[in-house]
């Protein structure tokens, strides 16, 4: 079978296409970077429509990944997608708390999701600073009430969590904070959705050249 | 704020929003579950026309799984994505070989993706039956050519590579072998897709029914 087998020769095409499909946008090249990735993760060109990014967020996000901040995850399988080789250029950490043992006992007996525990967790640390949200419309909502507190600053707020039940309501919630933000209006979003923006805000922050990922 | 906080309930709602928006479908029940929960991780209906289930793949995979065969991904996101109280119930495995040292080094010598590679070291083990790809579609060519060679046996093939170059193509090629497949035809799928079908069919696997996910 003949098929292209180089990593950089198939996402350099893959991108390719997505911006000729695009066609012209309204976006800076920044705001680029991050769309065409979250539709290269999908393959869904309703993102380019449903993606909201508040001004000043990329810079924000951008700064702090170049001071060290940390990022915290919603999900295992976010974090699993976040650039490892990236992470390691910039020597920063990206967690997700939701399998510590303490996490579920709370969330149990409270009787609330682990995301929500797992989101206090990452309270506890002043270097998590970009939150990736790619599921649960409940750990917006935590983030949303713990930066009322002043228990987080956050850089950025991905908040892209997909779903049928809070999804929506989390999403436009976020909206209405000061908090710098890079969501999916409506339903849709992932954790795959969320690791590409992370992603993106890396290849951007690594002076903004895009590498090819394998 | 008031939001929906317990997980099972949220889940519960999620799916009943799925199944009244779907409407009648010519289903079967276990064909019913993997589709929802395909929607259910990625809120975009059009998984209900672009699914396919070759006959038997389903009895194949649950006969499998009950059976004590390991699961393999093509990325560490879809191999995190699958539910590890369903793997622990059956005492099955589920590995991604795309990390090792080895085949990195084979990818890098050979110009060829390490999803190749890892599909290759996949095929070490007989116990490898379901093979979940939800990214490179160079995966779903090497399974396709390691199943030509006798090398691999597997009880279902969840062909979902997402993406722009290949993925249709190597989607299509699959339909033309007698391996029992699970496939989203088109551009679209993804790891979390490949991760909703993997534990989709623990769910039937486990008598067939589908239990709340945190």
């Amino acid at each position: 079978m003949t098929f292209l087998k180089s990593p950089s020769s198939i996402e350099q095409k893959s991108f390719e296409i997505i911006r000729k499909e695009l066609g012209q946008r309204s976006w800076t090249e920044a705001e680029t970077r991050i769309i065409t990735r979250m539709i290269h993760t999908t393959a869904d060109f309703t993102f380019a429509d449903i993606t909201e990014i508040s001004p000043g967020a990329i810079e924000a996000a951008v700064t702090a990944l170049r001071s060290g901040c940390h990022i915290v995850t919603d999900t295992n399988m976010a974090k699993a997608g976040v650039n490892r080789n990236m992470l390691e250029r910039f020597g920063i950490g990206v967690s997700c708390f939701i399998d510590l043992p303490e996490v579920e006992e709370t969330a149990r007996s409270l009787g609330i999701t682990r995301a929500m525990v797992a989101m206090r967790a990452a309270s506890d640390d002043p270097r998590n600073r970009i939150f990736a949200v790619g599921n649960a419309p409940t750990a917006l909502f935590e983030l949303i009430s713990l930066h009322e507190q002043q228990m987080i600053n956050p850089a950025v707020v991905i908040g892209v969590p997909v779903g049928f039940v809070g999804a929506t309501e989390a999403k436009e919630a976020l909206r209405h904070t000061s908090i710098p933000y890079i969501i999916t209006r409506g339903r849709k979003g992932g954790s795959n959705v969320a690791a590409a923006v992370v992603n993106a805000l890396l290849h951007l922050a690594s002076n903004g050249e895009v590498e090819p990922q394998v």
